[in-house]
């Protein structure tokens, strides 16, 4: 008898939203409201390695080297399941998974993770998918996960169909289209945030009496930022980014109850790249569901921007990113 | 020849609005979008002299002590210059004007100088008008001055009349309707703001693709902010009132370029009321166009609270306020 190894890793990049994502159509199939436009980092990764045997009789998840239980591993063994819908025995598997970046704090540790995850457990099941294939996957397991597939600039169509199998990402432009972009990331805290991206996206939309207009503002932005992206036109990439997510922040803050990650220094910082770009250093910010700010700039200027936001002394860790390549395997142990 | 003193001196609470006032309809005629509802308070406050003479060739505006030039001189000069419209002869005047707390920093000092200038002018030129007229001009100041010409609880009717004869403050209920209402006003920063309430709200107006949407949610909130007071419904009054600043803000925030009134001191103290209140602590906050927060909260709670807020150590001063008292003559010299 030939035994089979079951097994794969995978290393996935995070993601920035240029215009983001938040809120659902489809909470079961994480269909989106509205499409996205995103850069994936070189920077913010997760390694991933699924191994399934006959042998397990549960889920094993271990993250960053901690066992993983509760929320976490359902969500992971939800995901692993779903992977084998088509295969004729279903089996458990052991998961490790190490990010190079806080998880849950707004850096989109879902996105690389499940991507990464996605990637290892079909290949360790033997199955060889195609990009829209992989990314359609990742999407069931976290939304923003759908463009972690690819590499450099991304779009994630919202799609229309009611099985989802047209909600997916593409790529406009790879990653070695753009290089001198770059995106300093200014970690203002590790915590865990309080209202996950999921349950928040979910009473925004039941709540803020300002998500149709959000939505009515996307289809302009997503057209604005590819042309953008296309022509490099880093002004209006700045522009449409930093006022896409000062909108997206406002349906949060909208919220009933309110939800509110900014942090006080993340004001701090964006005041600072307001002043800065009011001295002449072009930079924008955006955040997501978390308090970190992102700084996007031109290679030129990130020793600046990055002196500036150093010395106000309220920055726990800066990562400095461009746009990063696909998802890739690490390491093939099936044979 | 008798020498006719046209001297009077008045008094004018500021108020803060529990729903916001933010963008005007017609900026000549001061007509605002939208209807509010506000608080009198009792203890921030303008005292404002007027005295006309045939003798002065000028208007002199001293504020606080100084004398006042430019932008400031010119509003007042124009106000007193439609105050005698139906004068036979234009005279000059002098003005002295005194507030108790910090001017153009987000605590309505327009508000309460408008009104207090608008009754000391038409005392001191012999002109003995009803509140709705007070109202009215006061409003043709700073739009809302209109309200603190009334005590107590407020409504400013936007009305829809193209002379705005129908756009006016009239009292939901007086003063001494519910003594228990108290507001924490927490000094953050003295500086005047960068952005004038009358130029972000114009930006707002023009660029803000949440506009039309926080006008849709106004009528609602007055209405249910009215029953709240007449009902002295503490949580109906907080939910509404915090909600509606977060709206207004956020239409701020999505201006282009995005107007930012919040510090990050601002930030830390609205999560401290968050927190408060997810302690059990019934507290809710407001802001106006300026970093200050404003706790509402209700008597029995106000020395937690206060020392909550205080041992945070971003507060430079706090002021406590109740419901106030309507615009009132001081000393009339008119003989």
């Amino acid at each position: 008898m030939v035994m089979m190894l079951m097994k794969a890793t995978a290393i996935a990049n995070s993601n920035i939203a240029l215009v983001k994502y938040w809120g659902k159509r489809n909470s079961d199939l994480m269909l989106p409201h509205n499409s996205s436009v995103s850069m994936t980092l070189d920077n913010l990764n997760t390694m991933t390695t699924v191994e399934f045997s006959e042998n397990f009789s549960e889920y094993e998840l271990k993250i960053n080297g901690k066992t993983a239980k509760g929320e976490e591993l359902k969500r992971v063994a939800t995901h692993l399941d779903l992977l084998q819908d088509s295969s004729p025995q279903k089996r458990f598997a052991k998961i490790m998974s190490e990010s190079n970046f806080p998880k849950k704090a707004g850096l989109a540790s879902s996105a690389s993770g499940f991507a990464a995850l996605t990637l290892a457990g079909t290949k360790a099941l033997g199955q060889n998918l195609t990009l829209k294939e992989l990314s359609i996957l990742s999407r069931r397991g976290s939304g923003s996960a759908s463009r972690s597939i690819l590499g450099g600039f991304v779009e994630w169509i919202k799609g229309s169909l009611l099985d989802g199998s047209d909600s997916h990402a593409i790529q406009i432009e790879e990653e070695g289209h753009w290089p001198e972009l770059s995106m300093i990331v200014t970690i203002i805290s590790t915590e865990e945030k309080k209202v996950s991206s999921r349950a928040g996206m979910s009473q925004t939309v039941k709540t803020s009496p300002f998500y149709d207009a959000w939505l009515d503002t996307i289809e302009s932005d997503v057209e604005k930022m590819k042309q953008a992206i296309t022509k490099k036109n880093f002004t209006l990439l700045g522009k449409i980014a930093e006022n896409n997510a000062l909108k997206m922040h406002a349906t949060m803050h909208t919220t009933i109850p309110p939800i509110l990650y900014w942090e006080s220094g993340s004001l701090s910082i964006m005041k600072e790249v307001l002043k800065l770009r009011e001295e002449g250093t072009e930079c924008y910010f955006t955040m997501d569901a978390g308090p970190q700010v992102k700084i996007l700039c031109q290679q030129k200027d990130l020793e600046t921007i990055k002196s500036r936001v150093t010395e106000l002394d309220l920055v726990k860790d800066i990562i400095i990113c461009h746009p990063g390549g696909e998802a890739r395997l690490i390491e093939d142990h099936l044979f």
